[in-house]
C-alpha cells in the first residue's frame, strides 16, 4: 500500500521461514484427540500450501501428553520430500533415541531458564537441564541430524514471573560451544512484550554471532505479532508459528495460543515480506481443521469473509 | 524486566494518554441495550481506574444507531470533573447542534478517506464530506469547544482496498488549515499493517506538524497492538481504546474490535510508558461489564488468572 522507506530501522529481511508447530504445539493440549491419519491430511495441507518447516511431533511419555502416543506411526508413514525440513521436540536421552530410531532430520532441544518450570517440566534444576542438553545436541550431532537449540521463558515464567536476561545469555553462551543450527528463544508464558524482546534479541546476538535465530511466540496477552514486528526489525527470519492460533505448553498455566500462522504470513506479505506460503490456500486448511477440531481457533483472519486477506 | 536502550529507535513517550471509547464505538453495535444507569455505572468504573478521557456518546440518528439514542440523557447526567475530558463524536450540522446544547466540550470530526465508505456511511463524496467537517469544526471551536478531527479508514477500507495516502495527506492538509486542537488518524477496517503505519504517520508529521496525533486502532486481523507499537516508537502519545476490545463500525463488514484498553495498558506499563490508569481496577470494571454484556470480551489479560497483568 505504500512503499517501504531507506531508513535501516525499516530494513526487514526480504523472506521468513515459517516453522509450523501445529501438530506439535498446537494439538498436544486439545482434549480432541488427532488420528494420525488426520494429522498426515493437515500435513499435506500445510506443505500444499508452501509451508516448507513442520515440527511434526515430539517424543514425550504418552502418558503425559497422548496426542503425542503416536510420533512413531507418523514418522513411519510420513513423506520425506525434498525441500520439507521435519522436525521433531526431543525432550531427554530416551526421546532422542525414538528420535534416532525414527530417522527425524531436525531435532528441537529446549531447557527453561526457570528454575521452577524446569523442575516442574523435566525434573530437573535449570544447570542440571543445561547439562542434559548439552550432551543431547552433541549425540545428535553426531547422528547427523541439525539440531535447533532454545531456551523456554526467555521472556518470563508464568510461576516466577521475570527471568533474567543473564540466565538466557548463559544457556545461550553454553549451547554456541556446539555450534547449532540455530538458536531459538521461546515465549513459552507469552509473557514478553515488545521493548523486551528487541533488547533481548540484541544481547543474544552478541553472544550467537552469525548463528541463526528463530522466536517461538505465545499470544497470550495479544502480544505475539508487536513482539514479531520487534523482532523482525531486528532480522530475525524464522518464526514459531501455529495454525490458527491453537497451541498452549500443557505445564504453563494460562500459557494458551501461538501465534497464529495465517495471521503472521498476512501481516508478514503487507509488509513486502516474503514467506513462500500461498495464503488462501493456508486459510482452507485451517478451516478445514477448525471444523474437525469442533472449535472456534483463535487466528483472526480466518473468521473475515473473504479470509480478511488484504495483499492488494 | 530489562532496561530501555539508550538508542533513538527505542525512545518512548514518557506518558500516552488513553481516549477510551468503549461507550461509544465500544456498544454502538452490540445487541444487548446498554441503559443510561448502566453507562454511568462504566463511566464511574473507568474514572476510577484513572482513565483521563472518554468519549461519551455520538450523536447519531437513534433509529441508525439505538444504543446512542440516550445521548442527551447521558450529557445531562454526566458529572463533568476537573482532569477528565469528555468528547463526542460529531456527524453532521445537525449532530453538532445537539452536541452544543449539551455543552459537550471536546468533539471529534471525522471524514473518511474511501469514497465508497464516505458515500455509504453519510451520503456524500470525500469533497463534500471534507467540506461539512470544515464548517463543522470551525463552527464548533466559534463556540468553544476542543476538537480533533479525524480521517476515517486512513490505512485501506473494506469496500475498496487500498487507500491512497496522499488522499489522507489532502484531508490533513485541510484540517490544518483550521488549526485543530488534534489529528487522529482511524484504521476504521483494520487494515493497517505495521510498515504502513510507521510511513504514514511520518508523512503526516510533515503536513500536522507539531499538532498532537492519534490514532484509532481496530484489531480486526490481530495487528492493533503491533500497530501501536510502531506508532509509539514514532512518538505518537494518544491512542483510542476500547474496554474489553469491545467495538466495531456498524457501516464497515467484519470491522469488529477496538484494540482492548486493559491489553493496551498492559503493554504501555511493561514498556515503561505512564498511563495514570490503574490496570487491576480497570480489569474488574472490565469484567463487570462483561458479566452484564454476557458476552466474552476479545481483550486476551482480561481472562488469564490475576489479569494476567505482569509489570513487577
Amino acid at each position: 500500500m505504500v512503499s517501504m522507506t531507506g531508513k535501516k530501522e525499516n530494513m526487514l529481511p526480504a523472506s521468513v521461514a515459517i516453522h509450523e508447530v501445529v501438530l506439535r504445539d498446537g494439538i498436544q493440549n486439545e482434549p480432541v484427540p488427532v488420528p494420525t491419519d488426520r494429522k498426515l491430511d493437515l500435513l499435506d495441507g500445510l506443505v500444499r500450501s508452501g509451508v516448507g518447516r513442520i515440527e511434526l511431533s515430539s517424543f514425550v511419555n504418552p502418558r503425559l501428553v497422548p496426542q503425542m502416543a503416536d510420533a512413531e506411526a507418523l514418522w513411519e508413514r510420513v513423506e520425506r520430500r525434498p525441500g520439507l525440513l521435519l522436525s521433531a521436540l526431543v525432550l531427554g536421552e530416551k526421546s532422542l533415541e525414538r528420535a534416532i530410531r525414527c530417522r527425524v532430520p531436525h531435532v528441537g532441544i529446549f531447557v527453561s531458564a526457570s528454575e521452577t518450570h524446569s523442575l516442574r517440566n523435566s525434573n530437573r534444576t535449570v544447570a542440571e537441564a543445561a547439562g542434559e542438553a548439552l550432551r543431547l545436541i552433541d549425540r545428535a550431532r553426531s547422528r547427523g541430524m541439525q539440531v535447533r537449540a532454545g531456551v523456554m521463558n526467555a521472556f518470563g515464567c508464568a510461576y516466577e514471573g521475570a527471568v533474567p536476561v543473564d540466565r538466557v545469555l548463559g544457556l545461550v553462551d553454553r549451547f554456541m560451544t556446539l555450534s547449532p543450527d540455530e538458536i531459538c528463544l521461546a515465549d513459552t508464558s507469552g509473557m514478553g512484550y515488545p521493548a523486551q524482546v528487541g533488547e533481548v534479541i540484541a544481547r543474544v546476538r552478541a553472544v550467537a554471532g552469525d548463528v541463526s535465530l528463530s522466536l517461538h511466540l505465545h499470544n497470550t496477552r495479544g502480544l505475539g505479532l508487536a513482539n514479531l514486528w520487534e523482532a523482525l526489525r531486528r532480522g530475525v527470519a524464522i518464526f514459531d508459528t501455529s495454525l490458527g492460533g491453537l497451541g498452549g505448553c500443557p505445564f504453563i498455566p494460562g500459557a494458551k495460543g501461538n501465534i497464529a500462522t495465517e495471521d503472521t504470513v498476512h501481516m508478514l506479505h503487507l509488509s513486502h515480506v516474503a514467506t513462500g506460503i500461498r495464503l488462501e490456500s493456508l486459510v482452507e486448511a485451517s478451516r478445514s481443521f477448525e471444523s474437525f477440531m469442533k472449535k472456534e481457533f483463535p487466528a483472526m483472519i480466518l473468521h473475515l469473509p473473504d479470509s480478511g486477506a488484504c495483499e492488494s
